[in-house]
C-alpha cells in the first residue's frame, strides 16, 4: 500500500494514534498527570493502591473503597501450583522480564478472561500476583528457596519487598516503594502501552495484551534504563571519580542511560520525587556514596550537555539501598505499569477499531517464480 | 499531547507507519505479493520452506540452499524437557493460542536471543519447533499421549500433520498444508505484525516480538475467522440448507465470518487457491458436503451482499477434511505467519526508531488530591 498518507518522522513520532483520558505527558514541557492529578501530588499523598484505583476505575477511592480494594488484592496473592511449576523450570540465567512475560502468559492459560466483563478482575489478579510471581522465581532459581507469597503485607509495595527478602520490610522502604510504583504507573502512548492497545484492538484477551506489553518494555530502548544507570554508578568510587569517569565517557561519546527523555523537554517530573527518597535512604543507610555519585552525575550532565535526569536515574540508587538486585528493577516497573497498560486496554475496548496501518512498499518489482533447477 | 497531527480515521487506517520490502497487499484491489512474487505463483510452485527462505532471506533458494535449509529445520524439532513440562501443565480447556504464546515465551527463557546476530537462528528454531509444540500439548492434554515430535517428516507441512495425528500423513494432505502455510505466511502491517514491529522497535528480543504477535493474532477481529467459518458450515446439512440458514442470518443481520476484507476490495487472491484444494480433498474424501455447503455460501454472499470469500473461508472445510480439530486452525496460522512476523522484526531492527505515537487527551482538567477523609 503506497496510497496511504505519508507522514514525517519515523516511529509515528508526534502523530496522534488515538484518544486517552488517562494521562498527559509533557503538556508544559515537564508535567505528568494521571486523570488530572499531578504525579507529584499523588506520590506525596497516596499509596499505590489508591493510584491504581484512580487509573483503573477513574477516581481516587474513599476510605471504604480503598479498604475493600486492598482486601480484594490481598486475597488474590496465591500462586497456582501449575504456575509455580513453570517458574521452577525457568533457569537462574533467564532474563527476569522473560520470566514475567512467561508467568503472565501462563496465568492466562489457567485463569482465562472469558469475557470483557472480567477485565477488572483479571487485572486485579495480575496486580496482586506479579510481585510474588517474580520473587518466587528469583528466590527459587537463585537461592533454592520456595518463598511464601501469601504474606501479611498490607500493600503491594510491601508485598514486593516482603516476597523478595522473605521478611517484613522497614517502613521507610515501603514508603519509597509506594512512591516508585506511583511514578511508573502510567505514561500515555509509550511503546509498551501502544503494544497493549494494538493487541487489544483485535479484541484479544487481557493476558495477551499484558504479555505483549511486558515484551516491549523488555527492550533496552524502553525499560531497563534504571538497570543501566545502576551499572554506571556502581563503577564509581566517589563523586570526584564519577565526574572524571563521566567526562571520559562524554569525550568518547559513550551512551549514558538515565538522562533526557523523548517527550519531556525541560525536566522529568518524576526525578525530584525519587531523588528525595534516594537521599533519605542514603542517610538512613549511613553510606551515602551511591547518592553522592548520582548527584554529581546529575550536575555534570546538566553542566556539560543540558541533559536532566529522567525517572530512572535516581531509582537505581534508591532500589540498591533497599537491597533490590539490579536485574529486578525492570520487573518492578511491570508491577507498576500494569495499571496503565490495563487501563489503556479497557479504554481501547470501549471505543475500538482494529489498529492496522499501512506500509510504504520499497521492495522489488513483480517477478515470476523460476523452477528450482534454474535458480 | 494534543499537539500531534490529528489524522482521519481510527486504527491508523490508511496511514503509513513505516516501510517494507516484504509484501504488497491489494495494490490492484486483489493482489498479494511476497518480495515481488504473486502468492498464487508461489503456492502453485513452491514448498513452504522455499517461501520461508524467500521471506526471511530475500530470495527463493536454489536446490542446494533448500536442501541445507530443510536439513537445518529438521535438526531443530526436539522440544526441551522444561518446555514439555510447561506444556503438560496447561489444561485441555486452555485456548490453543494461549498455549502457543506461552510455549514461545518459555522457549525464550531456555534459549534466549543474546544478540541480533542470532535472529535467523532463533527464528528457524521457532519455525521448526512450533508445529510439534502445539501438537504435543494437544495430544497430551486431550489424549494423555506424549507424542514424538522428532519425526521423519520431510517438511514443516508434513511435520504439523504428523505430530498432530502421530503418523505419516497422506501426500495430498501434505500438499494442501504446503499451500495453506504459503497463503498465510505474510500480509504487510496487519495488527499482529504491527505488534511485532512495535515490540521490535524497543530493540527487544525475537521471542518477545513473536509472543506479542501471537497474542494479537488470537483476537477474534484478526485470527480465528477460519474457526468461525467452520462453526458456521458444520451447522448446515447440505447446500440448500446452507442457503436458507445464511439468508436467515443475513435477515437477522448476524455477523458472518470468512467474507470480505479490510484491505482487499474485489477479491482475496488466496481464496481461489485454497478453494481448489478443498474441492480436491472433498473428492478424495468421498463426502463433498462441507465443500458443497461452502460453495453455496460463497454464491449466496456474493449474490446478496457482493461479499467475496477471504483466505479463511475455504480453509475451514480443507482443514476439516484433513482431520484437524477446529481449535487448532489459528495455531497453524501462527506456524506460517511466524515467517512474516520475524522478517518484519528483522526489517524494523535494520532501520529502527522506537514506535511511540501521541494521544489526543480527552480526560479531566487538572485537579488536586483531597485527603482520603474528604473524598
Amino acid at each position: 500500500m503506497s496510497t496511504g498518507k505519508v507522514l514525517s518522522g519515523a516511529g509515528l513520532r508526534g502523530q496522534v494514534a488515538g484518544k486517552t483520558a488517562l494521562s498527559t505527558v509533557g503538556k508544559t514541557g515537564s508535567g505528568l498527570t494521571y486523570r488530572g492529578y499531578d504525579v507529584k501530588d499523588l506520590a506525596a499523598n497516596c499509596t499505590f493502591e489508591e493510584v491504581a484505583h484512580l487509573i483503573l476505575k477513574g477516581e481516587l477511592p474513599n476510605a471504604a473503597e480503598l479498604a475493600a480494594y486492598k482486601a480484594k488484592l490481598k486475597s488474590l496473592r496465591a500462586l497456582p501450583q501449575a504456575l509455580k511449576d513453570v517458574l521452577e523450570r525457568i533457569p537462574a540465567n533467564a532474563h527476569p522480564m522473560d520470566v514475567m512475560r512467561t508467568g503472565c502468559s501462563m496465568l492466562g492459560n489457567l485463569e482465562m478472561e472469558d469475557s470483557f466483563a472480567q477485565q477488572q478482575d483479571v487485572t486485579d489478579r495480575m496486580l496482586a500476583i506479579f510481585p510474588g510471581l517474580v520473587n518466587y522465581w528469583y528466590n527459587y532459581s537463585h537461592h533454592g528457596k520456595r518463598v511464601n507469597v501469601e504474606t501479611d503485607a498490607d500493600t503491594l509495595a510491601e508485598q514486593f519487598l516482603w516476597t523478595l527478602h522473605d521478611k517484613k520490610p522497614e517502613a521507610l522502604h515501603i514508603d519509597v516503594m509506594q512512591a516508585s510504583l506511583i511514578l511508573y504507573a502510567e505514561h500515555e502512548f509509550n511503546a509498551s502501552t501502544f503494544t497493549a492497545r494494538v493487541c487489544a484492538s483485535t479484541l484479544s484477551d487481557m493476558h495477551s495484551c499484558i504479555t505483549g506489553a511486558i515484551g516491549s518494555l523488555r527492550g533496552p530502548l524502553h525499560g531497563g534504563a534504571n538497570e543501566a544507570a545502576m551499572e554506571l554508578i556502581e563503577k564509581m568510587d566517589n563523586a570526584d571519580d564519577a565526574e572524571q569517569k563521566l567526562l571520559g565517557m562524554l569525550e568518547r561519546k559513550e551512551k549514558i542511560m538515565g538522562f533526557g527523555h523523548a517527550i519531556y523537554s525541560e525536566s522529568d517530573p518524576r526525578n525530584a520525587v525519587i531523588k528525595e527518597w534516594s537521599e533519605k535512604l542514603a542517610n538512613a543507610n549511613g553510606d551515602t556514596k551511591l547518592y553522592d555519585v548520582s548527584v554529581r552525575c546529575e550536575a555534570v550532565m546538566w553542566r556539560e550537555k543540558k541533559l536532566f535526569c529522567n525517572a530512572d536515574f535516581f531509582h537505581a540508587s534508591a532500589y540498591n539501598y533497599m537491597g533490590i538486585p539490579t536485574k529486578l528493577f525492570t520487573p518492578i516497573f511491570v508491577c507498576s505499569r500494569l495499571t496503565g497498560w490495563a487501563a489503556h486496554v479497557m479504554e481501547q475496548r470501549a471505543d475500538n477499531r482494529i489498529i492496522r496501518p499501512s506500509a510504504d512498499y520499497v521492495g522489488v518489482e513483480p517477478r515470476t517464480v523460476k523452477p528450482i533447477e534454474s535458480r
